[in-house]
């Protein structure tokens, strides 16, 4: 059905959840979205590419986008921000392409206020305690950082129900195939979303 | 998430778009369906059973289980009745089953008045074109029933916006994978939908 409208997925969850691993797989079967990527303040990781995980711009160039409206959405998430160019998403949409964004849950919920049409997939833990042992595992930060991450991530768990899905992160194989499902059925509706940027 | 309250899910489609096919391509995947048999005052066509495709009962007892308000809809087909038996799909519900039923266009519309939480996918051919050649092939009909059938099937394809979810049979497996799909969406949404019975 090539003729609905092209869908905005924006797929969230609590920090530590897995969203990378489940982008990265998704990405691996070769799905035929437009990712977008997001930018940020944040100093580049080890493991990260620029242009594929996230563009890392300086702090002054980032506040030039927000302040010229070139941001769908921004947030400061601990010291650094992130936000979503919103030339990009506008940019696929309008070629018709189906198009996906990892947020954060904040920024995620501010997309849908702004985006009513977007799809919201949370990606949850199988347990609460099970993504408080995933954080506990990371080494990339202070014991002030994790607990700041242990609380914030509580906090997430709590507004699952802004989202139109959850997908329980229990193996990634199966939740990509939830998330697919929730692709598939979005493109059966009678009454497509149509996203207006 | 077995956590989540059982569907009711509502198959149905203009008569030859080949629901019977998807019906039976999902009962032979093993699918863990309570089915819903409905109850009918036509005669038992050759390849049919008794119990697995259809009631088939005598019209005045049909007439007792209407009047009595055993059905949970009823509607005349050309000449003959039709009926949802209630207390098999509040028995299912109540156990915790997902229900599926297989209906006609009028009766599916009918089931979503008085149940806003059933999820109705209309199942359509790839084209009108396709359904009209499809329904000429059939041999069990008159010519009168024929045209009758026709007429009925291009009414019924102007209905497509009354349902939740449009699935085109253009290959019968992929028809079923959709609807699967449909199925797993529905569970992984967070706000669920709860049948009242």
């Amino acid at each position: 059905m090539s003729q609905t409208p092209p869908l905005l997925l924006v797929l969230s969850g609590p920090s530590g959840v897995g969203k990378d691993a489940v982008l990265q797989g998704m990405k691996t079967r070769g799905l035929p979205f437009y990712w977008v990527v997001t930018v940020t303040t944040r100093k580049r990781r080890l493991q990260e590419h620029e242009g594929v995980d996230y563009h890392f711009l300086p702090t002054e160039r980032f506040e030039r986008m927000r302040e010229s409206g070139e941001l769908l959405e921004y947030a400061r998430v601990y010291d650094h921000w992130y936000g979503v160019p919103l030339a990009a998403v506008r940019q696929a949409l309008t070629e018709g392409r189906d198009t996906l964004l990892k947020i954060d849950v904040q920024g995620a919920t501010t997309i849908k206020d702004r985006v009513p049409e977007a799809v919201l997939v949370f990606l949850s833990p199988p347990t609460t305690e099970d993504l408080m042992a995933r954080l506990r595992q990371r080494r990339t930060e202070s014991a002030q950082q994790l607990a700041l991450r242990l609380q914030k991530a509580q906090d997430e768990m709590g507004r699952t129900h802004m989202f139109d899905y959850q997908v329980v992160n229990d193996q990634v194989e199966a939740a990509i195939d939830r998330i697919l499902a929730i692709i598939t059925a979005e493109k059966c509706r009678t009454h497509p979303r149509r996203v207006r940027l």
